[in-house]
């Protein structure tokens, strides 16, 4: 595509050192240690300039370098780089339906301390919420001695990216809600407010079962549907910042009516309620209930294909069209979609790859299950918000 | 998103004026006539540098600085620098299911000249649709006696964009066709191969309905429906370049069978076959009558809202869809729906306003008939070609 024109290249020395700062410490931050070998490679940069980019990280104290293992024998083992995790710290807040997490995230992704409690009544109100977050975050700070830079937040609903307004959280019954203001308001940090399937995904392309792939679809599947897309290896953002509201695909014409004004919506049909008739269950029975009958009929393939067999239609159908009007490589389920028996997922992704046009020009679109489970939204939080702090550290 | 680093921003000086001789050009090419001072405004560089750059370029033939208009009253007009048509010319091709069409078409985005010819029989066939091109071309090039240095190709079907290797393209009863590799054998120039409503989202972007848009969906609605997607400025392609099988959405579970495999598409249920179907004629009715039909409609508002009352609903359902996944602020309808009656063109937008959670949030997603028409995707295929060339005009 021509794209708008904003600016000119014109790189300077010190803007050229901060960048590759930067983009040695993502390197770090989403891979792991490495040695400063790994690094030169993999940044196309010489040793002598790695070894000044390091040593001044390492002056900061933002990053420390070990041998890698007490002595194995001849030659001097290469030295590895570490992220020192408290070097910059973040805040991940997730949003759900029953519950709040929130997450003191450091350097290189690891957890330091997490808080969550259930949402009952009034703490499901936006100002209950919010008070609890900042209140909860003072307390795990200070715990922990640390201070968070930067915040991600994750919204089962629709956000508005840039300033973290939150149009409608129907399943929360949040509408308007001016989450990103109220938040920096209070905390004084950059407060990145986003749709938690968004996320999901960025979590699992980056630290889960989608790294190394460029096109993928995450479905989160919890009380509500929704849909977060990496294209092209970047988190797809949409007009004004909302996309990927796949629960609310029309799927089923004559289906029940739904909240968002339509029928038969794939979210009526493979959501949590709709996977609660499938069990034979109440469609308030609680999550943990939930789970453990999914776990059960995973000993059974037969007779989990019997019962889910309507419930892996509705699946499939909605699958068909992620991948036709998508194209993705790679389809994560997520949520509660995680716990699908085996078998089942095994016979949807079969049916997805043999229905879709799509699925069989790019060689079988591959269909597999969340590899961070119920943290990945959190995780994806905290890269969302380190992703605007790694070039302060 | 983080994303993987495969080099470091050291412009040097040669590359930075290259860069801004290509930037300066895009910008005439797209954006037509234009100052040296507006020029230098737009691409925030100073007016000597904006000199140097317009002087090269008139000197090697690719702009020419004239007068406006003979002298009107006081002060010296400001010189207008206008892209030179013959200065780069690419050819676009634009496969449809039953004509094909070529153009020569100049910097500037002018058509030059242009040839088409419909498909009957063994005319259909790749091989002799590909001879056909080539030798068409080369009339074309020499009655105008220019030579095209790069071609574009619209294709209605899967098409993988690295290569030009056509996956299927079921309308055209095209299976595994190397169309890419086989035009640059022969034309030894660079072939981009695409998908025809990829195509038609970039032009109507770039010179159309989009102008200015961000995010964009157009749909292409022929014997079979696509989309093309403009996410964030720029053409989406999705995995390994597959991209917007729209018109496979599932959109009626217990609807007819569909050639791709599964039932019920969207394609089936608005493609060329559904009107003939809506509008009570034969479904292989010549495209002429077809138009003539809705022009007619057109004129009695009425009328057309009771005859086409089934085919917008299966319209609005699929366009809800297509909202809520990608979240576009405008959505085009080209070909056969571009001539839809205007009622019924209202009546479907403000359906999917009214229905479609996304539409809300942004704020209204507008509906429209695309700007371009029938030139839509051959004017797309020539800016494809053009961005690969600009850069060595």
């Amino acid at each position: 595509m021509i794209k708008p024109v904003t600016s000119t290249p014109v790189a300077r020395p010190d803007e050229v050192r901060r960048h590759n700062r930067t983009t040695l410490l993502r390197l770090l931050h989403v891979g792991g240690p490495s040695t400063r070998a790994t690094l030169a490679t993999q940044l196309g940069l010489n040793r002598s300039t790695i070894k000044t980019l390091v040593d001044g990280l390492a002056e900061a104290g933002v990053v420390e370098e070990k041998v890698p293992r007490p002595g194995r024998g001849a030659g001097r083992p290469s030295l590895l780089v570490l992220p020192q995790p408290h070097a910059a710290v973040v805040l991940a807040v997730d949003l759900q339906v029953e519950h709040v997490a929130i997450a003191l995230v450091g350097l290189g992704g690891q957890i330091l301390g997490r808080n969550s409690w259930n949402l009952r009544g009034r703490m499901g109100q936006p100002e209950e919420v919010i008070t609890h977050v900042i209140e909860s975050t003072a307390i795990l700070a200070g715990d922990l001695d640390v201070t968070p830079v930067a915040a991600g937040v994750s919204v089962p609903g629709v956000v508005r990216r840039a300033d973290g307004h939150v149009h409608e959280a129907p399943n929360l019954r949040w509408t308007d809600v001016a989450l990103g203001e109220r938040l920096g308001g209070v905390l004084q940090i950059p407060i990145l407010v986003g749709n938690d399937a968004e996320f999901g995904a960025v979590a699992e392309h980056l630290r889960g079962a989608a790294r190394g792939a460029s096109d993928v679809v995450y479905i989160s599947a919890d009380v509500g549907v929704g849909g977060g897309v990496i294209a092209e290896g970047s988190a797809l953002r949409g007009g004004s910042g909302y996309v990927g509201e796949i629960g609310h695909m029309v799927i089923r014409p004559d289906g029940r009516p739904c909240y968002c004004g339509s029928s038969g919506c794939w979210e009526t049909e493979v959501g949590e309620a709709a996977l609660c008739r499938a069990l034979g269950l109440a469609e308030d029975t609680p999550r943990g209930a939930i789970l453990f009958e999914l776990r059960e009929l995973g000993r059974a393939p037969e007779t989990a294909m019997t019962r889910l067999a309507e419930f892996a239609e509705w699946l499939t159908l909605g699958l068909i069209n992620v991948v036709n009007l998508l194209g993705p490589q790679l389809v994560i389920l997520g949520d509660l979609l995680t716990v699908l028996p085996e078998a089942v997922l095994r016979h949807v992704g079969a049916e997805v790859r043999r229905r879709s046009l799509v699925s069989r020009a790019v060689g079988g679109t591959r269909i597999v299950s969340s590899a961070l489970g119920a943290d990945g939204k959190l995780l994806g939080a905290a890269e969302v918000a380190f992703e605007v702090v790694l070039d302060s550290v």
